[in-house]
Formats: C-alpha cells, structure tokens, sequence
C-alpha cells in the first residue's frame, strides 16, 4: 500500500465515494492539499493529484482565490449508493467500524416473533396492568438461572430488577440516590456514561490500568478514595475493560471484591459482552465472589439489539428497596411484551442458541481482523481481541487524530482511544484506535477493513 | 341501604372477606369501634355488632385490655380467594377502583402478537441497529395519520418524537431543557406529574376550574404568570380533565392558545384519554387550532395497556431539534419492537377496531355505574361521565376521607379528589371520589360498585 499511486488512487476513490453519496455537499470547500495530506499522512502531491482527476472528473471545481470545491451539480446525478432509510444522516459513513454495534442483520427476527407470540398468549392477566417497577416475574426468574450458568452469577430473581440497557441502571442509582458520589472509575469508559454521572453529580475518580486491568488493588490506600468522604463504590468491566479490552486479572477482581466488603461499598459490574469471548471459557462475573457487594447490570444490547430495551441489575438485598423506590416513582419503563418474550427465549434456548451463532460470526470477525492486519499493516498492534465485538489498533505516538480523519475521508467511521479517555486519567494517553467489527453487513466487512488499512499510518511512523 | 341491620352485615361481611383473604394478618389489632364507627359514618354499636358477630365465627378473639385482634388461625384455612401472582401485593385490594387502569384483561393478545410478528418480519435491517430517538419512521408516519382521523391533530412525521408515556415525555421537556419553567397548570392532576416537575425545578400556577374547565382566560393578566419572567406553558387536559372530568370549553381553549401565540409560549395538551367519549363525536385536540403553538402528548396507556411503554409527543417544528438533543442524550428507551407493532397495529385497522370494542365495553361499565348509583345512592351527584375511564362522586363537605376509609374496609381501592388537588390551588376544596370503572374484571364489577355503595355516605350526611 505503500507507493504513491495506490494512495493517490485510494484518496481519489474515497473523495469520489464522499462527493457520490452526498457526504460531501455541492458548494462544500476541500481542506488544502497541504492539511488533508498531514491529515492523512500522505504526501502533498499524492493530495494535489487526487483533486485534479477529480475536478477532470466534473466532480469537483477548482478557482483562484476560492480553492477546491464539490461541483454544484454532481447532487443531481443518479446515485450509485443504496437510498437511505427515512431519518437515515445524509453524511453517514459507507464502512461503520463503530463501537457497540451487533450486527443487526443478524437479530433473530422469526424466533423473536415466535417467543412473543407464545409469551403474549401465556402470560396471566396481570401483565398488561400498571407494571411492577421490577420486572416481570417470568423474566427474573428466567435470568436468575440463565446469568448462574452462563455467566457465574449468584442470585435469586428478588434481587434482580429489570431496567432499559446499562446507561438507565446507572441513571437510576446514582440519579435516584440508591447509591452517590464519588465513584472510582476506569481511565477510559464510554464518555456518554461519564455524561449521566456528571449529570447526576457523581464526582469520578480515574485509576491506572494496564496489562492486568484497572488498579483496584490499592483502592484502599488511594488518596481521593480511602478517606471518610471518598468513594464507596467502583464501576468497573472485568469481563473485557471497555475500551482497551483486557480481562480484570484474578487478582485485581479478588481486590477490588475486598476492598467493597471492608468499606462497606459495591462494585458495579458493566457486563456489556461478557458472552462473547472467543479463545477460552468465558470470564465468569465478579459478581459471583461476593453477591452483597456487587451490583451486576447486563442488557441485550450486543446479544441480540440494542434496539431491544432491556437490561437488568443483580443487586445485594439490602440495596432492593431503595431500586424499586428510585425506579418505581418515575421509571418503570420497560415494555411488557418484550421482557415476556426475552422470558420465554432465555427458557427455549433460543437465547443460548443465537449467543454461540453470533460467537462464532463474530470470532470469524476478528480473525479477518487480525489476519488483514498481520498483511497489510503488521507495524500495528492489535490488542483486547480475546472477547467483545472491538479490537483496539495501537498508534505511535501522536499519530490518533489524523488516523481517524484518514478513516474518515476513506469513508470508514471509527473512533480514536482518546474519546473514551478520562480527563483525569493519572497516565498518559496512549494512541489507538477502537474498531467494533460488528455492524457491518458481511458481504461489506473485506472492503471495510481494506478502507481501514488505508488509513492507517504507514510503518515509518 | 339506611337501616342498622344491612350496614352491620355489610360491614361483617366486609371483614370477613378482609380476613379471609388475608390483607387483614392474624393477629392484627382491630381499631377501637368508635374510630371505625366514624370512619364508616355508621352507628358505633352497628361496628360493635359487626365485630361480636365475627368473633363469634371464630375469625376475630376479643380479649379485655388487647381489643379485637384477627384469629391466629385463620389463615391456615383454604383461601375462597384465587391465588396470587408473583410480586402481587398480600394486602391488594378485592374491588379495584382505581383511576388509570384499562381493563387488563381486554388486551388484544392474538391481534399484538400478530402485528409483532408481521412488523418484525418487514422491517428493515436498521431496525435493529442503534435507535434513532426520534422513533421509528413506521410509527410516525402512522402516528401522524391516525391523529389527524382521530384526534383532529395536524402535523408531520418529522413533528412526532416516540417517548415511553407521558410522564416520560413530561420529563424529557422540563428535564431535558426543551421549556423551562414556570408552568401554568390545573388546580387538579395527577401528584405523579407534579413530581416530575418539582424534580425538574419546575415552579407551577394552579389556575380555577370551573363547569367550563380550567380558567385559560385570564392568563394573560395572571399576577404569577403575565410576568416577564412568568410562565411560557399551561399544561391542559382539554378533552377530560383529569380527574375532574369535563372538557375543556371551546372559549377557553381559544383563550389559551390566544395566550400562547401572544405569549411566544406553548399549550401542552395531554390527551390521555381522549378516544374514550361516550355520548358524541370526540372533542378534538386543540393542537389543531394551532400546531405552532401546542405540544400534543399522548399515549397507549389507556387504549391498549400500560405496560406497553409507548407514548409520542407531536411538536411545533421549532422545537425538534431541542427534543431530539434532550431525548438522544440520555433517553432513546422505546423497544423497537414495540414502535413498528404499533405502527402494524394502526395501519390493518386493528387499533381503530380494539378502541371501537373497548369504547363499547366502558359506555356499559359507565352506564351501570350512573345507574346503580341512581338506585342505591340517589343523594351523591356524578360528573365526568361523558369520557373516559373515571368518574367523579360529588361528596358532602367533609366527607371525602372518611369515606375513602371506608371503601377500604369494604375492600375497595380507589382515591379522594383531595389526592389530586395543587397544594397551592386558589379555591376551596371540593369533596369527591375518583372512580376508575375500567380495571375489575367483567364479573367482579358489580360486586366492586355494590361495595363502593356500602361506603358512601348516608344521605342525612
């Protein structure tokens, strides 16, 4: 990938796909050749080159003094990109290499149908009046025995309350006051959950990381953590840190359990894709250590949609309460049909059924990852590629903010290791991409991960 | 109902079915006879006959200085009453009364079941990708047919936001920083709403109410609300006020979209119930007379169940934008599934013919209620029949509470209007009972209006 003329024609077919698709709109002002070029890590010629055949083309317009522009008319040709779904962003990018993203070409559409309808015509009169705030009984019940066998957990279905995916149990807690602030975090978590916290007013407190997961062994003696007034509680992954992902080592699980039990706090367990792990049996919850000082939340958000609005908390009994007080008041917004239907799923095996066939897809994912990678790009680590839908692309240094605009430009949406980077984080940043390989339709994975390739920076940094 | 000999056995009647049923425990202590006696409004000897008669059967033990206590005993015996769910309260009440609650038992299971199963099978694959907040095309453009027929409301898909029910979307608004407060409001409305506003810094300015609804006329020269920094909203329930019962007035809808242009604020409309309209054509949402100016809320909290989680809000086009934000944040939790079997639903005709059928059923529970009433209790008035799922008994002064005491004896749940009252209300209180007619099963009705007459006081007062 290396010589000018691939790349020249690489930058020219990404441009054209852009101006084609509408990403880029009629009247739009390139940037300079000189700043795509840094951007991109390419030689400003190899930019200069890609304008002229496209303004050759009619696509783009060239004038003095007002640079290079997308032509006025190009909009008006007959498109070549599939039409977009109502709602569907004009700009949205042709490879979406996204984080958090199952394959929604793969969601169980009959087998959903079929467990709704039998749920549906089972369930006793009362499930269609006001819902109980924590969850129909069929669905703990059901969860209490699928997340003791397939994910360790220790729990009876009192203790489990069902909520809409991870980000409404963690409103709940600390906006309904079942647990406050501060809270000892990872140094990199999803920004959009450090927003609910902020928005509660949990102060966070980042610890370290590295090969061994976060550093819970020395909670108890950390300065913003151990005093009278520190925090109570950690959120954490273990099954896969989010987004850097490597399992929380045993003994940093057995720390942090410790460090709850003699504080008298909880861990939050985020078990986001604790299924899908590809190489050995699956990391079991820390939860099953110590069920009075864990509160485990889980969702099929990446089992089977997260347009599916389920999740659920095992929570220690004595935090039950005060839950149901917090979610009962303003909350109890889980529709009944599908938490029936996921009920009756979880109990036919369908649910077992559908985790090892996308286990397996995604497996073969990340293989083609690993492998695309190992040809065309081996100066680059690939690292957090034993569970999950993501991978994560070490950088140089230096390097992440022009590979995501290279991505971009190439058409492949993806984000760098620095959005999800704690702005206290007590290390330095480490440059990376995250890549979810999840989303794309099958027949686009190759021609995504060819886009990826391109975009990365060539060996010679 | 008047003589002594009735009232005692209704009221031994109504004890016994207390303890059989288990919501009065073994070993409960009665209260003395003469509080029961006034809570009742009945003779204290006819309490202390009542009490002397069960005794006698066994199901209470009277002991000098530990007053009337239930049997230890009795619990052991087979229970007449049908076993209870799961997470079903033990003190549930046997006549369920309540406002809010559709007949459970009416929920289109097959028809549902069927629209899922069609929806989920024609739906295109980004349906299951990550949800737009805004709702699914499908259901907007259904919504936004369906309300034009129905409820006379005037707007565009692109004008329509799916929530989870109105309390959500009441959130989502004032939360959210959609509007900001103050809020003109009702002097009666549902304490669960006021607080979703109060959580929301949301100060609200009861106005009067009168035969014609709530007084919108003089908004404009309102101390609390005229002002620079007054309210910009009023939170109406046109077609029925709730709990009150009548419509909004023609004038005074008028009058308070007048405000609202003038103002450069908006109507919040909710229409909870508002298919429900037994004795001519519907009243329309006032939405239509200006869609600028309105933010129409509904759900299918009433029409279907309130266990499936889907409301929508239909917007002026100048406030997508804020809502989206507000909504896309923190809040996109309306299952998919849900939103396109909805969108099914409307479109076969289904949802048309489900309200058709109810409306039906509630004009007969509604006519059995005025009439029983008619017979039994001819002094107590009743108002807001003309819609709904409720009804409003007029009470003597002073009555209110005693009497809501008393049904609860007789097993019945429901609520005093004194429930629903703003703190802050400029007029004096009125006594009356809220009458949910929907919730019993078909067979329990009767007998659930046979006691609320029991309750009701005698007509000497």
């Amino acid at each position: 990938m290396s010589p000018a003329g691939p790349r020249r024609a690489a930058v020219a077919a990404a441009l054209r796909e852009a101006v084609r698709s509408g990403r880029l709109a009629p009247g739009t002002r390139l940037p300079p050749y000189r700043s795509l070029a840094v951007d991109l890590g390419v030689a400003r010629n190899t930019v200069a080159d890609a304008y002229a055949e496209l303004v050759a083309e009619g696509w783009l317009t060239a004038r003095q003094g007002s640079g290079t522009r997308v032509a006025e008319r190009v909009a008006a040709k007959p498109q070549r990109v599939p039409r977009k779904a109502p709602g569907h962003r004009a700009d949205a990018p042709v490879h979406n290499l996204r984080q958090g993203q199952p394959d929604a070409r793969s969601f169980p559409r009959a087998a959903w149908a079929a467990a709704v309808r039998r749920a549906v015509t089972a369930a006793p009169h009362d499930a269609f009046a006001p819902a109980n705030p924590q969850g129909r009984p069929e669905l703990r019940r059901a969860l209490a025995e699928y997340l003791a066998r397939a994910r360790g957990v220790s729990a009876s279905p009192d203790q489990i309350v069902v909520c809409a995916g991870f980000a409404h149990g963690l409103r709940l807690i600390f906006g309904g006051g079942v647990l406050s602030g501060p809270l000892a975090v990872e140094p990199y978590s999803l920004p959009f959950h450090r927003g609910i916290l902020a928005d509660a007013g949990v102060r966070t407190i980042p610890l370290g990381l590295d090969a061994r997961g976060a550093h819970t062994d020395p909670l108890a003696s950390h300065p913003g953590i151990s005093s009278r007034r520190g925090a109570r509680a950690v959120l954490l992954t273990p099954a896969h840190q989010f987004p850097t992902g490597g399992p929380l080592h045993p003994t940093r699980r057995a720390a942090a359990v410790d460090w709850a039990r003699g504080r008298g706090g909880v861990v939050l367990e985020d078990d986001y894709d604790g299924e899908f792990r590809y190489d050995r049996e699956p990391v079991g919850a820390v939860q099953g250590l110590d069920p009075d000082h864990v509160v485990y939340i889980g969702s099929v958000s990446k089992s089977l949609s997260p347009a599916i609005r389920l999740g659920w908390m095992v929570l220690p009994p004595y935090l039950v309460d005060a839950m149901l007080a917090a979610k009962g008041l303003r909350e109890a917004w889980t529709g009944v049909t599908d938490q029936l239907a996921l009920a009756e799923f979880i109990e036919s095996g369908q649910y077992d059924k559908h985790i090892r066939r996308m286990r397996q897809r995604y497996r073969a994912r990340r293989n083609l990852l690993v492998a695309t990678l190992a040809e065309h790009a081996p100066h680059i680590p690939v690292t957090g590629i034993a569970a999950g839908l993501h991978a994560v692309l070490r950088l140089p240094p230096g390097t992440e903010a022009s590979t995501v605009k290279a991505a971009m430009w190439m058409g492949v949406a993806l984000d760098g290791l620095a959005e999800f980077r704690h702005p206290d984080s007590p290390e330095p940043h480490r440059d990376g991409l995250v890549v979810g390989y999840a989303a794309p339709p099958e027949h686009r994975y190759r021609p995504a991960l060819d886009a990826l390739c391109r975009a990365l920076p060539p060996p010679d940094g």
